[in-house]
């Protein structure tokens, strides 16, 4: 369609009314893009820039919250925030729901799938990352991950509908088939996932059917390493394996998936392989770069991840940043940093005050330097790990601490009132508010 | 699949463990069923009946808010409630997530598309209405209407996207025909769409965005009457016609739609044919009775409205009855009742009572007798229309009461209080919280 039309409307030149400011672009709206764009305000105000966010959606995701939209404990609207809306009030921000196919880097343009190249004059990739499926692409529909607003509600249906679809069964293998869920991944989402699933069958659908049991369902989380948690210390990992216990859910630890098929999971340990029947069976395993690195026509890491600069920039490419997830940097104590919320939101605020300081004429070098302010992670039954290194925390103190940390980083008021008022009333009743089944069966019912 | 087996687990002695008790079938869990179920609670405590609710939707929707949904103000979550959690506490009450396929009569059960027949001792059939095209079935696709959650959320998406299609699109023209929003019939249902996508556009957007100014979207409501809400007496009409215009919207009244293609929608008029470029065209016209008629092997009416007598029970037939929107019975003006949830759910607790008294020996001929309370439509802009007969109301005293009024029928106090802060939260700051994009783009984009 109109190529020419449409580079008038989209180019350089148009809509923020400052058409000769330098234009930052940044691919990707998550927490490193919309901090570094944060961070451009007052750049934008002083007239030094104008900024285009490209994302494929519309909004900006709080992931860590994601697995309580799965589980029916919040909905995906108290999580998410229109990037529209945070960019509002910068008249020489404009925002692009489009999906990036790749970088010109000779003649500095994002090539975007719904119209002409994008020009840019400092780039910041923020593309996060996306689940890997161990080179097996095809367990992705077998096993789905949570990435994704769509991602939540698909695997909240299938979740509801398996105990649907169990209280209609007559054969009981087949109905334990279905009130299996297994979780691969013992890191903090398939932790805190497995934990949901095991209060929404143990306690909050518990009286809701006739001839199931829901409290009776299986619930397995797996890992191919031999520790829960395995980014936090080893007492905290072990306090999460008892409690998970304690919540009736089965640990299978040094024992990697190595099948998927129809109706259930081989895991592969040293004892031999073993096979679990299950209907529901969950990805939280292994995460890689999207695809920036070939976009960008360099070599990534094992995961894709592109290195960069103590700077963030691409080496050789001074106007190039690429932050976050799909970023690689040593931290001080030279192992990587690792993907977390919280480097991609520092890198992003760093990014965009480096930029600010470059076009203010405060020329001079600058490395990013990672503040760790610790690690936590759910488990469920009201507890929780916390590690701020200076002082470690479990149980109900750790788990105040971490709803405390979650409503805080939310990005939007409203969304902290609302998602607040869900969780005190869940504490309350033990019910989850979105029990609601939207989609259409799939092809198998 | 193994049906034998089926039956044993689905049939009527499974499950509740009352297996000899009468056994009482509903289809249908919305206002009318629900209410009857409810009724029947005291019933199933003394062991005189089981129950069995059966539905294709695991959840009870709150239709009259279901625009709200669409135009981003409310979660769907937060106006439905999951069947299941409503009748927990019943032991003797089972519900069955199932598309009803029709009636065996004969036999005494009710057919299922994933399982064996359910036999019931008495009948209720509360299966609604769905929307009618005027016998132009594919117009659905071009012109979508609101009935379900998943239709809800769908709309939401098609309208936030017209904005985001807009901002890239570099032909004004084809730009003003993604920002004309046409909705077609002058009903409640329509008026409180209208009303709500003009707040949508021209406040909550209207900072959003730097190509388009979405407060110039043209925002059209048609209707081949001559009168808007026109079961509202005529002042309460007019007053509603004077605020629509006010909202800036365009009224085109005894315009009905004379054809729908991919590009607009074509009013016939007296004058004359016109022809309204838009990419989005709702519909919220005409609605006709479900199959209910066929499955009975009835005539049902026009609309496929089933006749039934003064007690709700099919002619000839006094263990099945018709009720709500499905049914058709003249009110104490010899008028055919309106379709309205006030109507369903007095006739569920009127059947439920009926049933309950005849388990409980006490048979004599009863007659349902509508208590009309009023009418209610909301207009936007803080203003509703109320008509009490007594007492007709317009402006902020209606809205007031039509907020009140709406919170109070929500079913669960958990929705009441969600609602309620989005609500205030909404008129405070006049956005609106759920403007999220979740699905994949249509094939035309």
């Amino acid at each position: 369609m109109l190529q020419s039309n449409i580079a008038h409307a989209a180019g350089p030149s148009a809509a923020a009314g400052t058409g000769s400011a330098h234009h930052v672009v940044i691919v990707g709206g998550g927490f490193g893009g919309l901090n570094a764009a944060k961070s451009l305000r007052r750049a934008m105000r002083r007239g030094d820039c104008r900024l285009t966010l490209i994302d494929r959606s519309n909004h900006t995701l709080f992931q860590p919250l994601l697995y309580q939209v799965a589980t029916a404990a919040l909905d995906d609207t108290t999580i998410a925030v229109p990037i529209r809306s945070v960019l509002a009030k910068s008249p020489a921000a404009r925002t692009l729901m489009e999906t990036v196919t790749g970088i010109d880097r000779a003649a500095g343009t994002v090539l975007i799938a719904g119209g002409p190249p994008v020009p840019y004059d400092t780039l910041i990739l923020a593309t996060g990352s996306v689940y890997s499926w161990f080179g097996h692409p095809h367990w992705a529909e077998r096993a789905p991950a949570l990435k994704s607003a769509a991602d939540a509600l698909a695997l909240r249906d299938r979740l509801l509908r398996a105990f649907e679809r169990a209280e209609a069964e007559p054969d009981p293998a087949e109905r334990a088939r279905l009130l299996t869920f297994v979780v691969i991944g013992a890191g903090p989402t398939g932790v805190e996932l497995a934990g949901a699933i095991a209060e929404l069958a143990h306690t909050t659908l518990a009286r809701d059917f006739r001839t199931i049991d829901p409290s009776g369902s299986r619930i397995v989380l797996c890992d191919a390493g031999h520790k829960v948690l395995a980014s936090f210390p080893d007492r905290l990992s072990a306090y999460a394996a008892r409690r998970l216990a304690a919540l009736g859910i089965e640990l299978r630890l040094g024992a990697g998936v190595s099948d998927l098929d129809a109706r259930g999971v081989i895991l592969g340990a040293p004892e031999g392989e073993h096979r679990i029947e299950a209907d529901c069976v969950f990805w939280a395993a292994g995460t890689e770069a999207t695809k920036v690195a070939d976009w960008l026509g360099v070599q990534g890491d094992r995961r894709g991840l592109v290195a960069v600069r103590p700077d963030c920039s691409l080496p050789g490419h001074p106007s190039i940043f690429v932050i976050g997830d799909a970023s690689a940097m040593p931290g001080r104590d030279g192992k990587p940093l690792p993907g977390l919320g919280a480097v991609a939101k520092q890198q992003g605020q760093f990014v965009g005050g480096l930029i600010a300081a470059r076009l203010a004429g405060r020329i001079g070098e600058r490395r990013f330097r990672y503040t760790d302010w610790g690690q936590l992670a759910m488990i469920g039954g009201s507890s929780a790990v916390a590690d701020f290194g200076w002082i470690r925390l479990t149980g109900t103190p750790a788990w105040l601490v971490w709803s405390a940390v979650h409503l805080m980083l939310l990005v939007s008021t409203r969304n902290r009132v609302v998602v607040y008022i869900q969780w005190v009333w869940a504490w309350l009743t033990y019910a989850r508010g979105a029990r609601i089944i939207v989609g259409q069966p799939g092809p198998d019912r």
